[in-house]
């Protein structure tokens, strides 16, 4: 047993879905969260900046004694987490990309799998790439879809032009009969009851934030190192305490009493 | 005379809007413009991280031997252009949100004013202090706009969606009897045909640009440093150099051949 935290990263505060499944699932850890909201979004850089900006931030983590990290950010998993595990090869370093992958492949059965993000994680192709790497015959189609962050952190989930900007973005997709989904980015979670207005009930969504907590759960059983009881939660962001704040509330479901503002750039 | 370029320089490739006034105005100048696209947005971050971006662009443009400045960010003009005027007094350093409220304040007739920008332009209440100065009695009534920067970027300026969202963003702004609404964000003249269709024609818009573009050249005529002719133009970015290329068409309306990418973070 090993009651030090577990790290979790975003480049802003859609993390914070991940936080919650770890939460409910993984009630004896104490998590530090860290979402980089001074660089927000990664998903418009490139694999350089955004492989750079993540070595930072798990120095950081580092810094302040997680035993494992999970890598919220699609965009980060999906162009260098082979490349920070390289780097940080003593860490238990758990991504949400595999647990997506892998929920989706169970899930699906007729072999015909939609993925949703932002632009870079479309681009990196990298859902592809593992989807179809022992399953050469199934087909998978992406769709970039770069209004949802901002429709979300405008709390505008509930409202009608949201489902009209979810229809424009899944229009093409709905053609292609997939039977399941992948919420490839972590704020799409908030979009969930809008996007099955939109997509009906015979296409199952797949957040992977789900399978990530399971995953960190197992690895943490193995190793001997699950928490026996919590000693809370810290919050830190490079920008915007009050925002994260704000966010949390809506992506938490209470509020978050702190918020500390460190320099990433320094680590 | 004086036939060293006009730098300009946005958070991203907004600023393009006033290049082209600048083009078009100003047929004889050189321009150099930055966009720091791995940064990209500063509208969400706070004015301490925006001062610090600012003054490492200003000494990039001042090492490529700029006669002057144009800021395109409304952000950065928001939230500290009399510092920057201060750090490098010897430059001159026009801005947007100026002009955008001499242009308002020559345009309105019953003195209630609009102002429409992003969430950090907005929260900084400079274009309400300036335009109220010396008009006590003026009405300026502000509404942050989040999602129109992607809807730009995506190329939706033209879809059905982006005129229900503008209809969502400013049906209070509509309930106000303004005669004058400013654009605060070098994106927004691309939804100027949007725009228009859901505020009417009894609303003028406003487009700082415009005047910011007609005050360097007569800054430059003042102090004699107008160019005879034109070198060309260069274009920088901090990340993704062939998105700035394809921005450039929808922003320009043509095509520019190189893009050259730079660490602004060394400078």
């Amino acid at each position: 047993m090993d009651n030090r935290p577990v790290g979790i990263f975003d480049s802003g505060v859609g993390g914070l879905t991940v936080v919650k499944e770890v939460m409910k699932q993984l009630n004896n850890e104490s998590i530090i969260y860290f979402g980089d909201t001074a660089r927000v979004p990664y998903g418009t850089k490139s694999k350089n900046t955004v492989t750079k900006f993540a070595i930072q931030i798990i120095r950081f983590l580092l810094q302040q004694d997680v035993k494992a990290i999970i890598i919220a950010c699609n965009t980060v998993n999906s162009n260098c987490i082979e490349e920070l595990r390289n780097v940080f090869p003593d860490v238990i370093i758990e991504g949400v990309v595999e647990p997506g992958v892998k929920m989706a492949l169970s899930a699906t059965k007729n072999g015909r799998i939609g993925v949703i993000g932002t632009e870079a994680t479309i681009a990196s192709n990298r859902y592809t790439t593992l989807l179809t790497e022992n399953h050469k015959d199934y087909r998978v189609y992406n769709k970039a879809c770069p209004l949802f962050v901002p429709l979300v952190e405008d709390g505008w989930q509930n409202k009608q032009v949201t489902i009209m900007v979810i229809e424009e973005y899944l229009k093409e997709l709905k053609t292609k009969d997939i039977d399941t989904l992948i919420l490839g980015c972590t704020h799409y979670p908030i979009l969930h009851t809008a996007l099955k207005q939109v997509v009906g009930d015979n296409i199952q969504l797949i957040n992977p934030a789900n399978e990530a907590a399971h995953s960190m759960g197992e690895r943490l059983l193995e190793k001997n190192i699950a928490a026996t009881h919590s000693l809370g939660h810290k919050f830190y962001v490079s920008d915007h305490p009050e925002k994260m704040k704000d966010m949390a509330k809506m992506f938490l479901g209470y509020t978050i009493n702190e918020v500390v503002e460190i320099d990433i750039e320094n680590y």
